[in-house]
């Protein structure tokens, strides 16, 4: 019979990796990170992503499904443990933990696959996010950027690092779907150019409204951080600038938001083009 | 020469206070609140709420225009209170404190005003926020319905408070200017019926596309929760239902981006009518 390993103490070594794995030194370090809830780690897990090894509490799970992913991960090759209830809820980071926990092994895409995506697409749309400082918004903006199908996610000088937990879940996954590249402004800039990518960037000052300018080529849809907005850099070097129309008294939305009504006038444009 | 009281102790029944408003039950108990932040509490002012009381520590100071708020909340009857600076990073929710912070008294809207602007406006253009859990969220929802410039925004059956700090923090002060008026879904239902105002929402099943059904004439855009979506209640007593494009892996948009798409459409299809 199949021997189940059952962790009941705070001092097991898995146990003090996943607390370890909330920081980002240690996630740069190992190149590992975390996991959690079925829907995220099933996302994982169909991306073919490496789970290192899993955590899980039969008396968190939800539904009925939770062993056939379990099953699955042990036959990619990936350790799993059995938690006691009290131990998984030391390690889960979520208001509503489901009993499912892992580490998985940090798959950084090179620059090179933006190369490949721009020579082999006829009209890419891209979109880059720089310097956004909150994992919510980031991992918000994957869940969009999933949505919209865009070619590629490009995180530049980012100060989130992708792999943080509150990414992953705000991505609901979609982190493992969509092509995420990480780059400096000044390559990814230099790509854009050699392949003749349009660079759109929303400013107040603009005199078009984003949904009176043309999408439909390629495009590169840029924005920036929470707190400055995007750096002079792209706002300089970009081709179309539009403006969000703002009818408050507040000068500006939460940069998720903003960056979703760009991506969606794209696919509007590109649907009825 | 003016006294100046300093806070330097945890004791203070003033800190105490502010500490017991971070709960929901105190909130309730009280009716007020706590706005914390320079551009939220001068939208606060701007709109004229009351300011019960101000804390304040210069050593968090960002800018040099703080002053004349403070003297704004002394002149209009607000008791201020300059606190040693450990006893402001003991009050504060914020990552990044900028040295003021308030209790606020809610003056919540009858339901009256709803049937004030439905009576009095011809095309109203609402938002129904149903049970929204993250206060993160209904901030945002709050923030993007500023720039739009709904008439209202109707919390039904509310989950999360309002006047969550949180709220108010992602809601960037927009709590303040944007009409909310709160309700059970049955009293709204009623009142929007009574002015024929038409209700949308969204679900993966519609046949039509958001950005091609018509939202130029009076509409009622329903959200619901993060986690189950709009109630049946809603679904069924929608007029028009529309689908969101989704080209990935996931299901739906985190609830506060779909709002502000949906929003946004309405800004759009108005402007170009």
């Amino acid at each position: 019979m199949e021997k189940i390993i059952k962790i009941t103490s705070h001092q097991n070594p898995n146990i003090k990796q996943v607390i370890k794995l909330k920081k980002r030194r240690e996630r740069n370090l190992s190149s590992l990170f975390l996991i959690e809830g079925y829907r995220e780690l099933k996302r994982a897990v169909d991306a073919q992503e490496e789970i290192v090894a899993l955590f899980y509490s039969p008396s968190h799970f939800l539904k009925s499904n939770e062993q056939s992913l379990i099953d699955q991960i042990k036959s990619n090759g990936g350790d799993t443990f059995e938690c006691a209830k009290f131990i998984f809820e030391k390690i889960s980071y979520r208001d509503r933990p489901d009993g499912l926990l892992a580490i998985s092994r940090q798959r950084k895409k090179p620059l090179a696959e933006l190369e490949k995506i721009l020579s082999s697409k006829k009209n890419p749309f891209l979109l880059i996010a720089e310097k956004i400082e909150k994992p919510g918004n980031l991992g918000t903006i994957l869940r969009s950027s999933d949505a919209v199908g865009v070619d590629a996610v490009i995180v530049c000088d980012s100060c989130t690092d992708v792999y943080n937990p509150n990414v992953v879940r705000a991505s609901v996954g979609t982190l493992f779907t969509v092509p995420v590249i990480e780059g400096t402004s000044e390559e990814i800039f230099a790509l854009l150019k050699k392949y003749k990518v349009s660079i759109l960037a929303a400013t107040p000052s603009a005199e078009n409204i984003f949904t009176e300018v043309d999408m439909k080529g390629s495009v590169a849809i840029t924005v920036g951080s929470e707190q400055y907005g995007l750096s002079d850099f792209w706002m300089q070097e970009s081709d179309i600038l539009v403006n969000i129309p703002m009818n408050g008294v507040a000068d500006s939305l939460n940069v998720a938001t903003a960056t979703t009504i760009l991506l969606y006038e794209v696919v509007r444009q590109r649907k009825t083009s």
